[in-house]
């Protein structure tokens, strides 16, 4: 069933060279989201079955095997979606054993996707999965998902930007195993000041996150921080507090994994300031009457092509 | 139809009030992605109509009355799920309009869906009009999306994040009419090193964002760069460059808008570090038996649970 083992880090230095001068022509020829040859690996999503994309239910539906990425997809979604299909969980499997079944499936005529949480393009190491299946010659592609913070978001009744005081987003995750402490970001991005931080994957290390956000002097202990547990899931719990509490309280929750941590004023859904998207309603309706001003990021970018899709009946 | 103008600064102050000591009830008693009473804020994803979720789907499918974010809402999107509901462009209507709208609307007994292009929580300028809503007494509500930046990952063939090349991922936006030249952070992101930038809603402004770029010695000039026109639309299209060619390659062909610039190694997809995820392939085979130290990021928020959802057939 496997075969020896193949130099991968090679594989992925080759794409390297393949990629210097020119792209793979498949960018060109399909679009995202578009159903292509090879093995889909597809964005199952926070975890509730419904945020599934549609065109990834299309695909999921149709497979006899689903590589699924352990419990980090949900079992709700899995059971709705995956019931006719060979369920195999990815944990615990090494690209030695894993490429090879996906291969061997394809090859032999099954229909095979790959299942992983949230969206394959953050944190999902489906990348180097993809190569080497490429290096064996299956082609394979990517279906993206619904990421877990914006569930987070849509439980918490917030938005990871809001004017005037979050005006950018960051996905980051903490010093550990797998990051040194010269690569951790976090500080940086939470003494922006204007920055909603949310830590992936990091939750068995928010006290000591938290304790080095407050050994700064440019944090604010009082900045908003909240915690979604399993954003979207039947067991979603959510824990709010600051920099200087949530460690605490996240400790005696007990809450060690799947977990999202977003720190920032949006955490909270208030204190923000109206757009200019929607005029001046904000000051009694003396609206301003250039448009210019009135426009705000959202629909600037169609401020030359409004009339496209307007299809009033 | 509609009336005289309200604050709604003085709504948004309010909800400042009301979360100041504790949560809006629903945030416990509802799970992101399930459906609420009220009128539903639906990401409806980068375009293409397979990357709406199948919670959208039956929302909109349901629904009497679509308003959509304009062009930002791709039609093909709009004649797949939309066809039996009256239509509203929002572009060009300011709260004081569209608000009225939606309430009666929603108060006479028809079904009113919210569509936003993307994620909601992205550069959305939804929860102005939650709050505007619920201040009439109308609830409503998020259903999270797809953002067009995993959309483009997906389309360049590539992940946001990327071993040892990649760590983080930032949204963002440049300078301009609505975020002062302060809080622009686009040049503190790209000297980070290892943090995918990616710009919303500045297509218009590529040129002056790399000359700003330019100007900083802690900046690469062949920094990889990649603009994905309309990610996941019929006319989507790709244009890769580096920080000193892109602004030129961009304005040569001609987008203003609607297009998703990603800044560093990861657009390209290349040059990756394997994960510790899947064991040590990388190196032959000569695999490190300390499981604590073959697991990745993606994985290690498993660790304590991985057979909880193990459903092999």
């Amino acid at each position: 069933m496997t075969d020896g083992p193949t130099d991968s880090q090679a594989g992925i230095d080759a794409v390297g060279d393949r990629t210097g001068g020119e792209l793979d022509p498949r960018v060109r020829e399909h679009t995202a989201g578009e159903e292509q040859e090879g093995i889909p690996f597809i964005g199952a999503g926070p975890g509730d079955p419904g945020l599934l994309t549609v065109r990834g239910k299309e695909l999921v539906d149709d497979a006899d095997l689903v590589v699924h990425a352990g419990s980090l997809v949900s079992s709700a979604l899995l059971e709705e979606h995956c019931a006719d299909a060979e369920l195999v969980n990815s944990v615990g499997k090494d690209l030695e054993e894993l490429v090879p079944l996906m291969r061997d499936a394809h090859e032999s005529g099954r229909t095979v996707v790959r299942l992983h949480s949230g969206d394959p393009a953050v944190y999902g190491a489906a990348l180097e999965q993809i190569d080497a299946l490429e290096r064996e010659g299956v082609p394979a592609y990517v279906v993206p998902g619904v990421t877990s913070s914006f569930a987070a978001a849509a439980t918490l009744r917030t938005q990871l930007t809001l004017n005037g005081v979050a005006n950018h987003v960051a996905f980051t995750r903490p010093r550990g195993k797998t990051l040194d402490a010269e690569d951790d970001h976090v500080a940086e991005f939470v003494e922006m000041g204007d920055v909603t931080t949310c830590i992936y994957l990091g939750t068995h290390a928010v006290s000591d996150t938290m304790d080095r956000l407050l050994d700064r002097d440019g944090v604010d202990p009082d900045t908003p921080v909240a915690v979604v547990y399993h954003a979207s899931w039947d067991d979603e719990d959510v824990i709010t507090g600051t920099i200087a509490d949530i460690g605490e309280k996240v400790e005696a929750a007990g809450y060690r994994a799947s977990a999202m941590v977003l720190i920032g004023e949006a955490a909270t859904g208030a204190g923000y300031d109206r757009s200019y998207l929607y005029g001046d309603w904000a000051n009694g309706g003396t609206a301003d009457a250039d448009n210019g001003e009135t426009m705000d990021a959202a629909d600037a970018a169609s401020d030359t092509e409004t009339t496209e899709t307007e299809a009033d009946d």
